[in-house]
């Protein structure tokens, strides 16, 4: 398992795939997520047909990530039950459907063959208010996130925990680097889409000193991308020590334990972390990326006066926290923002980055185990237990030569 | 009294300082707020020695505001009492102490005679790592205000509650332009300057709707900057109706009363808002003047996602508020400011701008009445129970001619 | 002619429409501009059939402006002659093809009998690079404009100067306000768009100083637009004395008349300048809409250090300028910032600040006449010739009621 | 010579010293520029008379850089012949006059003993329109440059040549950081900050290809700093091989030779370099270090639509160049950012991260030689013919322990 796959011979996917393509299988198996807590199921499903536009992916790794489990247990509103999951995922391309080119940026088309992956995100209208107005588009109200906002109740293969994916026209494609084995890309996944635009939103000066609350497997890529951003500091904080010295191999320059120093009042602990900074004052960024609201509150007392605090890990509705806001946002002068969603901009870069980086960040790392899809029930398990940061799931194994 | 005094004829206010400053008396009456909840009392003290560099100002008009109200009922921290208040003030440069010529922004040289005003903070050190590393300077830990951090225990004249005001080496003046009379200058007074802070943090946008919360003398000046700034929308939201028909009048092009509309629920009190928007979503700019830490929330509530917040009304501690960070800052892509002080370029641009627009807007017509010094207490009394907005103090008489 | 047509009675137009779009004519007259320098023609065209998506406008007017005589003098790149030009106008909805309706930004469906508008710009692509990765969709290599790229040779009605206009699927349009005339709007017409942009680029501060070097169309808007984002001063510079008068009634507060002051040396010059604006030291911001290469030259000589220069008026290549890099650019520290083009959020945003200040600066005294179709050549040679600003073209004529 | 000075054990340095500063000797020794192209002398001058507040330092080492040869050649406008040079040094505390302590940005007091280094530019005023209106403080007109601006007519000791350097009050110090030799530190010299000031000009995001024009002093720290802020890709440009393979070891990923390329027309020179950009449509950010006009319309043509350019390496006036506004500015909607001198914030963060990183960029190897005071004529020598990048002077030797 959990081999590392060489991309760099191409040609032999490519061959393996055209003697494939002729021989699309009537029905596809994947793996179906009924509703909230219930039993995930493998499902038979007719093969789908395209509309003109469409492309087919044949699956060959799909990302099971924390989000997953959040859906799993009805955190995240919006989810289109009964659903195929799997929102980050790679495959060939094993069909397009229509006569018209589908091209890449570089307006260079797309062939069955091409080893690919794609934005989750579709759909985005670029006409709304939100897209094309105010140039929010990450709120557009008409985007759609495969393996989590479309239902498979009419046979649709909108996930990527399936042999085969379906993408509905228009959906953005990128061709996989040749560099890049889908190992080391689902152990980026999904979170590297946030982790760059959190980057993005923080505005990382050359020599900043930045903390990251919370390194789960968003929080391991924001302590990458702000150490390649010039952040001359990067504290990471969290609980698990083990997430602590992951943090240290993927750029964490120092760490703080919440655990371990669990026995200090909230003033000393502020205190012992603003002497992790450069300064003294704080740090000047800090990325809330632990999903619970004390850590809302917490980014706002580690930062410097003027500084800036990026809120990305608040995504599911887990509650609210008492701020003080004479104390911690007036009187500090201090920035807020809040980090929804990603898009095409945030997937590209990230793609390039981790292509060039992923030798030194290893990214790898975060896929504790590939598994297959009929053991779906025991990855969901292992990254909801936290034995696994996260896993992938194979549909087609991973014997592709 | 309140009437209006020309300006144009400076020459005749040269005149009367000429003959006043060769017989500088021996003794200056002030007022003196010896601590929290004390009265006012008048004192006698010597006429202060200046040290090199130190400026006289026979003071012609001092500003009694709601900050003036904070430091009596002990809200404000940081206050040295015994003070003798009164941060915004104007006068007639009585004395320079030295040879060394003290020059405006254009290097040109003040003198005995001029009709001045200052900044309320000195000191500002602009070596500290908030002045000199990150240019926070509004946090430098060096800065005084007059009025309200320093003491008169020595008996300094470091506030304009008195007859004549001791300037401190290094205090940035500026000339009161000719066409603005003291009592309009009063008028903007301190709250001029952190509106203009406030409005530059919003980055208004040609076009934007802004909402205002609270319009106390505060959020009247940012009406009418978010109006010069190219606000297309200005909502004004207030429970009092003679304040929002006041920003009416400062600019505001919708008025929503919350005492008026307080049988709605909170969801439809924010759909009724929201509706007051050009695009129905929700306004680009919020600004919290309001002073009470709902008004934060009810900020983040009335932006539209990937708005911006500015938090301007909290700069006295009035407890905390509690805010789902999922819901209001994650989800709508928000960015939340603090804005804290102002320094000289808002000091320079306000004073540039209220004399450009003082007769599109009533600055005037915030001081409800100018005082004598002895009428300190009615003064205060009168802005505590808000029966004026603001006060003026004219310590030595407003006969000036 | 040029008469006030009063929008509000928005039934009559739909009932007038109602009648006419039952008897859609079997040809169209349009007006063709075979090649740069040829007379233009009008020819009769057979009603075009729609594709899905398109939409076919009964043109009400349509603008001729500075672009259709470059266009015209074959001063434009990438214009694909024969074209029907116009590329700002208006019109009602006389069909639409399709059973998918086509919505607003407020996903409200037009139909039939609406009063619209649309963006010139269309087949912006929202997937190549430009577009997705770096987001500068004004520089899309899809982008196709109404009146300018598309070519009539198969018979597409893709310009204003028509009795219909077909729209390509997916241009984006807007309701026509019921309070803005078709003469107003075609008085800003294609100039309000860049003229937005153009300020956007400026990042106007409250209280900054602003020259506007060229007041022809774009620089009247932009100067009433400067004044609107809080522009304290606006200086109009041009050569003829009727444009800097005009310039006065869109908002300058100071003109310069390069001719009058010919006489002067340049450096005579720059320090007259200079003079104009608050603080002696010259402009915040410079906004170049001159369109020869001199005035950005000047441009950087009239800006204050640390200033910001936006260059305009270059969009068709008028030769090259000697700049002194060290004298100019680096001691000076200043921004330059080149504006390319617009894109929805400009015209939504103009539409929608025309449509509130259209009574206050008199966009509408640019269209010196409206003609008829048969009247072109007459219409562009007082336009070439200077007599008009710009003129309008009303294919239906204007007895609309 | 140029041996490795270990700073940990300082203790031996302020032993050292504590010995030398009861003993200030009578005279200092200077290296002295009389004029433009006079040979440069040595002088005795008497030890200088301290005002309050002036800090003697005794000079360890200071730099010899291409401002030296320009300022000897009468390239440099302003200076203040006769000049003792050397503008970037670092030294120990010999002496402080006055009661007053002279803190460090954390409020801690300097004392003898301390080895330190200071910002070159001192005397800005704080006060003025560039100062405190528009916060552009390097356009201070008040600043004066040690080494550049303070003459020595009247015996100050105001440059780094010379074996004391007397500090005007209010002259902005730091510690010499203990794992910074002063090689290092010199080699990196007034380079580091202005390097460090052009990258924050060119806003540098995540994964950003940077074109930097010209790899003399500045630029080869503009690559490392460039690499450090997140680019994914630095392109140094070059006509010296043996720069481009130094700035492979400051961090650049591609280099290019524009003497091995010269055979190559223009369009087909950028053709090549575009290509070294990811996308293939230029760099994002292009950083002008070559102080030549040609460079600057280079680097407008190796940018990509919608990119940043700084201009850094024109401060002294060598000349104009034709530039295309349509072609490089307009229709590119670029940005083109002048970069003028450095602030306090620059020097304290580049001394940062020269502390962080001066063993992964080889700032030290920029100083191929260590000069005695007497040997100033041939240093000059070598670095106006370029046999040094840069050399260092050490007036009281390199035998400190």
């Amino acid at each position: 398992m959990n081999r590392v796959i060489s991309l760099t011979n191409v040609r032999k996917v490519i061959h393996y795939h055209s003697r494939m393509s002729h021989t699309l299988p009537r029905t596809v198996q994947a793996a179906v997520m009924t509703g909230p807590h219930q039993p995930i199921v493998i499902q038979e499903f007719p093969m789908p047909e395209l509309p003109v536009g469409g492309i087919l992916l044949k699956t060959m790794m799909s990302e099971v990530c924390g989000t997953d489990i959040h859906i799993h247990h009805g955190r995240l509103s919006g989810v289109t039950y009964p659903i195929i999951p799997g929102h980050v995922s790679c495959g060939v391309i094993a069909a397009i459907r229509g006569n018209q080119p589908i091209n890449d940026i570089h307006d260079r088309p797309f062939k069955e063959g091409d080893i690919v992956t794609f934005l989750d995100v579709a759909e985005t209208c670029y006409s709304c208010y939100y897209c094309s107005v105010v140039k929010q588009i990450t709120r557009c109200p008409h985007r759609k996130v495969y393996g989590v906002t479309y239902s498979c109740n009419n046979g649709g293969l909108f996930g990527g925990w399936s042999q085969y994916i379906q993408l509905v026209p228009g959906t953005k494609l990128l061709r996989l680097p040749d560099n890049l084995d889908p190992v080391s890309y689902c152990g980026g996944g999904c979170g590297l889409n946030t982790a760059i635009h959190s980057v993005d939103r923080a505005d990382i000066q050359l020599g900043d000193n930045v903390a990251v609350l919370g390194v789960g497997p968003v929080g391991q890529s924001v302590v990458a991308f702000a150490r390649l951003s010039g952040a001359a500091r990067v504290l990471a904080i969290d609980s698990e020590s083990d997430r602590l010295e992951f943090a240290r191999q993927m750029g964490a320059t120092h760490t703080f334990n919440l655990r371990e120093n669990s026995h200090h009042e909230e003033n000393e602990r502020i205190k012992e972390i603003n002497k992790l900074s450069d300064s003294g004052y704080g740090f000047d960024v800090c990325i809330e990326c632990a999903g619970n609201p004390t850590a809302v509150r917490d980014s706002l007392l580690y930062a410097r006066d003027g500084g800036r605090v990026v809120i990305t890990g608040q995504y599911t509705d887990v509650g609210s926290i008492e701020i003080n806001p004479h104390q911690l946002i007036n009187k500090k002068h201090i920035q807020v923002r809040g980090c929804w969603g990603s898009d095409f901009s945030h997937f590209y870069r990230a793609l390039e980055l981790q292509s060039k980086y992923h030798t030194q960040y290893p990214w790898k790392r975060m896929i504790g185990k590939t598994f297959q899809l009929s053991e779906i029930n025991e990855a969901m398990k292992a990254v909801a237990e936290r034995s696994l940061v996260k896993a992938a799931i194979a549909p087609n194994g991973t014997d592709w030569f």
